[in-house]
């Protein structure tokens, strides 16, 4: 049994070489909610989707999310209306954001509309949403003067300003009084191994972390866990995680990343690039396990799994 | 000036017909939003959205509803999870939609989208919604047996049952509470002739006139008030108003029609094809007038706005 903490891209990549040695059935992700947001009036849960395309075989391997042979002929409609169109959402996507709204209409919870979609993509790997609570994540980017900072939406930063601004500050709106959604907890206490996958600390599993219960949880199974760096050679391999740490006061390293899970793991795997950080990530006070990490295909996620299930 | 009240498709090619004829400034439509629905969280206004397809020369002729040249991907893609398909909302389509909903998000009125939706497909004629208030129209079903009835949304009855089920009741729910959106009563007061749709006089007109001052406005100008039947020879044109009328105790005739608005209107146009019921309208208190009122196209809708100009 394996349950891991997944935010969008590269915990998506890092699930699917895991239930390419796993028994999918075996593994639960407790994937990050604090990037979901009401567009158009739909519920989107964006590292959800991401998740459950990847391992349902229907994301887009180039583009890295969203769904492959997608088009567009809804945003560029909305275009005629000048309406909102900086989050472009496909056609095909857009169904998901469709039958999750009109679930949550009909008072379903998130964590049952998660399984109903992961079972629509034949989705093996058990998916549970951190919380069925509102968790949001606002994040408050530098404004032109002294004085003039802002907080926004995730998504306004990530994608509406393709986080090119400077952030000051981030926090999770709603956690202190989310609960972690149904299994999360047992999922963790019961795991074999609890993997930490290669996604934004600070803005994918911090959220997570977050929810109060999950971090107790995890300190808790320690020695059981591991943690795959998302910063190879001091940069992320895709989105701001290195910008965002240097922002906020840490070092944009695998010995950066070492200090923020140190607490919750005892393993971090590095990749062969930083091979000669591992003394630091050891004097931060985990094991540091050196493995290539960069995963361009299955064969690599695969490779990248069968060490983080050895241990 | 001229005032048309409006529901869906006949009402579209009415004002098509004389917006051909007019000035299309000097025509306001009042349409009947008490069809709204959300479905999948969108807010859908399907008879405002067809006149504004229709007069935008976006409409699809031949199917008579939604947009020529439409593609149906979201929904073929929502089928996967088989979620509800029943009200096929085309791609295009979904814009609308998905664009209205964004500005109420926004706390913009139904009389604003509506304004901008018709900018953008270069309306001409005004329109305005019926109310910026919720109205619903109910309807009561007969169920397999006695006591079994069950009242259903409109369009639950309209598209998803196809109009196939026997009623037993409309009602409108909300529309005491309502006020008409700005600029109705006015645009009722001051026009030189008000003009009723070929529209169904129970589901799409009713309506308009359930809103508290309305049907009063009207009234006050019944000299000047003009209906077009949208029964000829004993059937509707399209959609179930004929064996509505007969369902709740009216005549499915030019005559069962004047009976439902002499008090409102002096004048009924009725087609050829009724010529010989003329009198019966004559006896329920209205003025008659015979002409073609079939609008097979534009030639046809012009030729009878010019008679309902005329009066």
């Amino acid at each position: 049994m394996l349950t891991a903490l997944a935010g969008g891209v590269g915990a998506a990549r890092m699930l699917r070489g895991l239930a390419g040695v796993l028994d999918p059935a075996a593994i639960t992700a407790v994937v990050n909610t604090a990037d979901d947001v009401v567009l158009h009036g739909l519920h989107l849960s964006p590292d959800l989707d991401t998740v459950v395309y990847t391992l349902g075989a229907g994301s887009d391997e180039e583009r890295g999310w969203g769904l492959a042979g997608e088009t567009w002929t809804v945003m560029e409609a909305l275009e005629r209306y000048g309406g909102q169109t900086w989050f472009r959402l496909g056609d095909r996507d857009l169904a998901t954001h469709l039958y999750r709204t009109q679930r949550f209409a009909e008072q379903a919870t998130l964590s049952e509309v998660t399984a109903e979609v992961a079972a629509a993509w034949s989705v093996g790997v058990r998916l549970l949403p951190m919380s069925d609570d509102r968790v949001e994540t606002r994040i408050t980017v530098a404004g032109p003067g002294p004085g003039t900072s802002t907080e926004i939406g995730f998504q306004e930063w990530f994608v509406g300003r393709r986080h090119s601004v400077a952030v000051e500050r981030v926090r999770f709106d709603g956690a202190e009084a989310a609960h972690p959604a149904p299994g999360v907890l047992a999922a963790i206490n019961e795991a074999d191994t609890v993997v930490i996958c290669p996604s934004n600390p600070l803005v994918s599993i911090a959220p997570i972390l977050a929810v109060p219960g999950i971090a107790d949880a995890v300190r808790a199974r320690r020695d059981d866990v591991v943690a795959v760096s998302p910063i190879v050679a001091g940069a992320a391999l895709r989105g701001p995680a290195d910008s965002l740490l240097r922002e906020l006061g840490h070092e944009s390293s695998v010995v950066g990343v070492a200090h923020l899970y140190a607490s919750l793991a005892a393993t971090l795997v590095v990749d062969d690039a930083d091979a000669e950080l591992a003394p630091g990530v050891e004097a931060a006070g985990m094991r540091c396990v050196v493995t290539p990490t960069v995963m361009r295909g299955r064969a690599e996620a695969a490779a990248l799994a069968r060490v983080v299930v050895g241990g």
